[in-house]
Parts: structure tokens; sequence; C-alpha cells
């Protein structure tokens, strides 16, 4: 069976499972990933089963347009939530208590705020909510925990970015929304040059174990392991049987 | 050893392999769990590596007072994030949307952007994030994914509520923090009113397997089986050595 049948399959038992009956609630960033799971939900419970949220915070630029454009290419349900308010209030209380928010937090914030956003509509349109990572951002730890790295199930965090490209387009979707370049929309640049190395280069180490450049298999490495603690449970404290 | 300096230890060697010299950073909710967590970070860490965080939703109440009490009793930091404009805006923005928020969204919003805040402020503070969940609760879901039950270190997820008691009376806390009735604050009600069992029920059944009460036995097994979801790491499609 193509890979994509089996996610469609895969996705289809699942929610038989876990919530027959229920909605795929899918945060859409105009990216590809949060493109082409909606399209893989929409071929595996049907197009009124899916609902795209668009979290803009403030104004909405052309990623927003993007996802308006696909989730009316898909005829899904689509609704807005600005997290703008809520970020800008919770910075300036931080503010107000004498806590510089780090630049990072500038990034992680709204994704958490998005997340719980998410699970608000989610919970009250009888959703589950749809994880979109996939194992290439995984990897390198370009997620944020209890963010964008939640979610109910999880359909590509097990295939590459290039993986998930094929998918989406064995899923007929167009190039535009597929070839989208990956970038955090947040500091201006693509993830490939935050990175510095390609996702091609990365797709291939994950598969292969081989990678031709040097320089680009230590970032990676240094990367993978500086994050991998967020594909881990969290730690707990262990009681003995003994002291049960 | 006891429990109590089991405890102890764990969190100090935790601390040196994940972020030496950074700061436990807790929510403090005025109830016992989080207070016994605070009073157990600063026996491991010391009172200036233990960070505070009230985060009312709207007007500080009798809780919050206590949260205080036990912030100056432990003589640790702590601030102030009020939730309510982040969690009235997102909930207007849902009627915007004409989606009308089930009640247990309203429950569930408010522990989602406290997590937010609170990984916002650890963040900038050099922190860790102290998880504050006891088995007994989780056993039967009491808790909000990706909210209240995010962190990144637990200490009382393998100890029932009695045995968080008494680590809470071991470290020295008075009775006040420790004995404090558990609520959660919303619904008005403690509880044990709210699940129609006792913890001291719960907690016998956890460690022996016996439960005297059959009503009160079948209502934790059905809580269990319903929330242990919660527990499990997201459902995640697998490809096969084939497709790779």
């Amino acid at each position: 069976m193509f890979v994509k049948d089996e996610i469609v399959k895969w996705v289809r038992e699942w929610f038989d499972a876990n919530g027959s009956g229920c909605n795929a609630v899918i945060g859409l960033s105009g990216g590809k990933d949060s493109s082409i799971a909606a399209a893989l939900c929409v071929a595996a419970l049907g197009k009124d089963r899916v609902v795209g949220v668009l979290m803009p915070n403030g104004d909405e630029g052309a990623d927003d347009a993007d996802a308006v454009e696909l989730a009316d290419f898909l005829r899904i349900r689509r609704y807005i939530i600005n997290i703008r308010k809520a970020n800008d209030d919770i910075l300036e209380q931080m503010a107000t208590n004498g806590i510089n928010p780090l630049r990072q937090t500038t990034f992680n914030l709204p994704a958490r705020l998005r997340m719980a956003s998410l699970y608000a509509v989610s919970q009250s349109l009888n959703g589950r909510v749809v994880n979109t990572c996939n194992l290439s951002e995984n990897w390198v730890g370009y997620s944020t925990r209890y963010g964008d790295d939640a979610g109910d199930f999880s359909p590509f965090s097990d295939l590459t970015v290039g993986e998930v490209k094929q998918i989406g387009g064995a899923l007929g979707l167009p190039r535009k929304f597929t070839d989208k370049v990956p970038a955090d929309g947040l500091s201006g640049k693509t993830d490939e040059d935050s990175f510095g190395f390609s996702y091609e280069t990365l797709d291939k180490y994950i598969r292969t174990g081989v990678c031709g450049d040097a320089a680009a298999k230590s970032k990676i490495d240094t990367l993978h392991q500086k994050n991998r603690f967020k594909l881990e449970p969290m730690s707990k404290f262990k009681m003995t049987e003994e002291n049960k």
C-alpha cells in the first residue's frame, strides 16, 4: 500500500477508536505541514469533519492569506482566533513584574497560546487536535514543547519533510501548498537559513545515517542532542517497591 | 532513606543533569501540591533558586492569599501574572466566531494559559518548570493535558495524595499548607465532592488494588479508563521499514 493510503487508513482508524464522529481540528499556519495535514484529514474523514483555525498574532499576513486559500480549496470550515491581545497582555505583565522576556520567549509564548486556543475551539466543537510536526523538525528540536508539539494524534512525526511533501502531492494538493519554503514567520528567515543546512541534507542524514557535509552533520548532531528531551516523557521521581 | 530525602536528592540530581544552576519555577495555586513542591525545591536547591508564580484569573482570592503566605513562609521570590485578560479575549473571539465554549473549556483554557505564562516566566528567568500533579489525581484524570500536567520534571506523580502530604509534614511545612482541602477553585466544590469518593479511598485502591466500596470502585475505574490517554504519549503514525 502507498504511504499516503496507509496514513489515510490510520487516521480513519484512530478516529474510530478515539472519537468516532469527532472532527479533526487543525491550526492552519499557511505552511506546508498544516496544509497537507488538513488535506489528509479531508481524505480520511471528509471535508465536513475537518476544521481549520487560523491564529495570527496581530495583523493577518501573507501566510494567513495562504491558509484561507487552502481552507477554501479544501472547502473546510475555518475560524480565526487572534492571539495578539493575550500575548501582549502576558508580556506586559511580565514587564510589570520586572521580567525581561528572552527573544526565544517571543516565539514560544505565541506557540503555546495557539495550542491553548486550538484546544478551546476543539473541545467546544467535538474535536481532536491534529499535531502537524514532522520527523525532520522534531529531529533538530524545531518545535515548542506544549505548543505546536502538542496534539491528540500525529500523522507526520515519523515522516521527513521530503516524505510529507510527497504525501501532499499524492493527495492532489497543488504545489503552491506543498512546496512552500518553510519559515517560522517570525524571524524573517527561512528555516534552512536559520539552521545553516538544508532539509534535503537533514532528511538524507535521518534516513541513511550518512551526511556528506561535515559542518552540517555537526550542526544537526548538536541540535539533536540538545533537543531530544522534548521528545522524551517528562522526568518523574519513581517510588521504590519498599517505599510504597 | 526516607522518601522525603530520596526526592530531595532526586530533584538535586535532576537539576545537576538538566540545568545546573537553574531555578525551579512553580505555579503557586495556594493548594497543598504546589505548596509542598515549593518546599521540596527549597530543601533541594535553597530558597534563592525557587520562584513562585501566582496566576489568578481575575480578582485575587483566598487561595492567592494562601500562596502569598506560603511564599513568604519559604522566603522565595514570587510574581503575579493575571490570566484574566488573555482568557476573556480568547473566549470573546470564540463567541465572535459563533463557537460556544463548553463548561469544561472554562476550566481547561485557564489551565493552559497558566502553563503558557509559567513557561514564559521560567524561560526568561533561567528556570525549569515543576509539574505538581500527584499519582491520585493523575489516576482519575484530574488534570488538564498540556495545562497543569505539563512541566519539566515531576516529583510527585508517583506519590498518592496521602504520601504527598506526608512529604509536606516531613519538610516541616505547617499543617495549614499541607492539609488544605483539595478543590479546583472554580466549581465551588471540593475535589472529593466532585468525585463522589474520598482521596483516602482512592489512595488505598491505588496502593493495594482493594476498594471496599463497590460504588467508589466503579467510579474510579470509569474515570481511570476514560482518562488514561492523558498519561500516554500522543498517538503517532509509524512508517514501516519498507516505506522508509
